[in-house]
């Protein structure tokens, strides 16, 4: 793959179907209820229905797909863990301990684990996807963390991946991160994308101390100053400033989207990757749905880029998909409304005395 | 009943579990995850905990009681619909048709139809609990909306029919409610327990014209003149401006937490029902979560008197128990990851390099 092969699948992504939209909008002004009375619900419902390509969409298979890769920026001491975490994370993920274990089980999503590049040798198992492209990145903030033939290469792994899952029925995609050292590289492609300045970006990741901080934010000056990412290329900034599961779930991203399928963002990595994805086609928002607004300061940024608005604001801060696993409830109870509520002529309901404006919306 | 037995009731609500919150918060403190980086939902679970006064608490059987009644106020012209559809929608609620339905039955919940005194005759069903105190309030704008009798008769019957699910098991409690003309009583409630006017508490409901909010805010007004309730006395103010349902839901509140069950509030109705609940007794709060933030302007000073704030904010105004359905997975899987997860030396996780301050809680 090269990148104007990239570029064409990108540009693969249709248009949201309008008169599956306007069906969808119609249904929701008959349906027991005071027009506009479940707000965002109801407009979610709609933007599905665009998705899907119908008015009353169904989801039925959900999929979290969670990459885990490592980063030689680490080594700059960037971070509150060891970089051995990662390998263990994956482990813990493949044993059902983990925080998107409980939290996808809960919501009855499947969790797909997948190795984008880590830095041990992790034994191979049919639970966990291999899709290595090498054992970590280099140190972004000594030079390029990776060639463009690599970044390439896990964005193509994350879309066939992806891809696969949607030919085999999955309806509604999550993107999950796990990587010790990948808010730095997050913090240093939302400062690339959106224009935005290091200490607007940069924030405490898994929670470093404030000495800590402060080292991490000079170290994203640096690695943009070394690198110059170019912010009309996105295989640049990926293959510059980015990580390998950043990349991966860029493909998740661009993959979901060219399927015809919704897209649900975790936090701040997840964002990262959008960004990543969006600078290929911009349509890909369209099918993209924010879940949460993470701690980490740089996310605010990147929703506006993308002008996504995140369903919670939970003050949570822990990626492996755990805030996109939680807003799945809530995305498919917007569909079932939309499906399975009475109409006011068919349940016998008188409607409202007068046309009176829509408070909510 | 009178209201020294409601007095002795509403002191029976124990305090939190302090001893099974510490255990709950040094679990926390070893799952496999950076400290606080669930947010909210470790802050959620370790409150669950104390409610249930056990370390690791399980939800297993969760009940959505939405209650329905009729506002004698409505002959003011405050409302978008007629006052039949509040027993069209109790219909609607039996056959299954409405968005609480659809939501319930999303995330396994168990709704509870109750008449705690709709206007027009309901012909008797087993699915429907009847719980009727007249056919309507009278009209507050005029005088009482109810006796004192009649008053503490609905709360009574919210208490009892509560504590009669959880001693079948119910765990997780909702409140919901139907009644053309209530966001006026709810308003009236507001205004006189937080000291608010009736412009800052007075919405447009379920979608009235910026003339009839004019008219509603002046019946709100006229309504408090007319009765004077007394904020001190919550008998006083339900029984002069309050409705069936909302002394029902303030039962439902004040029986689940003597009962030592958290109770998920809904919107608007449902926290002034709160606000009476916590009148008899302020440690009710700690055995209410509030699920969504309403779009009614009153809603959030409701939320300020009680100092909770809502898991949701999707600019919902529907009512009927919808945002507390939404929430529920969101407090399940609070109590699921601080049971389910693994501990770092359980999973093998490295623990963090230094005791970095929490970001995020």
């Amino acid at each position: 793959m090269d990148v104007d092969t990239t570029e064409k699948m990108a540009v693969r992504i249709r248009a949201l179907d309008r008169r599956s939209m306007a069906q969808a909008r119609r249904r929701q002004a008959v349906l027991t209820k005071p027009a506009g009375s479940l707000g965002r619900l109801e407009d979610l419902s709609i933007k599905l229905a665009g998705i899907f390509r119908q008015p009353t969409p169904q989801i039925k298979r959900k999929v979290i797909i969670v990459a885990a890769a490592d980063h030689g920026v680490v080594s700059e001491g960037v971070s509150a863990y060891p970089q051995e975490v990662t390998a263990q994370m994956v482990f813990n993920f493949l044993s059902g301990g983990a925080a998107i274990n409980v939290l996808a089980k809960h919501v009855g999503a499947e969790v797909v684990v997948v190795d984008a590049g880590v830095a041990a040798d992790l034994p191979s198992r049919s639970a966990l996807h291999s899709a290595r492209v090498g054992p970590g990145t280099s140190n972004m903030a000594r030079g390029p963390a990776m060639t463009t033939a690599e970044a390439l290469k896990c964005i193509e792994a994350g879309m066939s991946l992806t891809k696969e899952h949607v030919a085999r029925g999955a309806d509604l995609l999550a993107t999950g991160d796990m990587g010790i050292g990948n808010t730095t590289a997050a913090s240093a492609i939302t400062a690339a994308m959106t224009g935005a300045s290091p200490e607007q970006v940069t924030g405490r990741g898994a929670g470093v101390t404030d000495q800590v901080l402060e080292l991490k934010t000079a170290v994203v000056r640096r690695t943009l100053e070394v690198n110059q990412p170019d912010p009309r290329d996105p295989t640049d900034v990926l293959s510059k400033v980015g990580g390998f599961e950043i990349g991966f779930l860029a493909g998740v991203i661009l993959g979901g989207a060219e399927a015809g399928r919704p897209v649900v963002l975790d936090g701040f990595i997840s964002g990262a990757a959008a960004l990543i994805a969006y600078g290929f086609s911009a349509r890909v928002r369209d099918y993209l749905i924010a879940s949460h607004r993470s701690v980490e300061p740089g996310h605010g940024r990147q929703l506006a880029h993308l002008r996504l608005r995140p369903l919670l604001n939970l003050r949570m801060r822990l990626g492996e998909g755990t805030g996109a696993a939680l807003a799945m409830p809530i995305i498919e109870g917007a569909a079932k409304c939309l499906r399975d509520m009475a109409t006011f002529s068919g349940a016998g309901v008188s409607k409202a005395l007068t046309d009176a404006p829509e408070a909510g919306g």
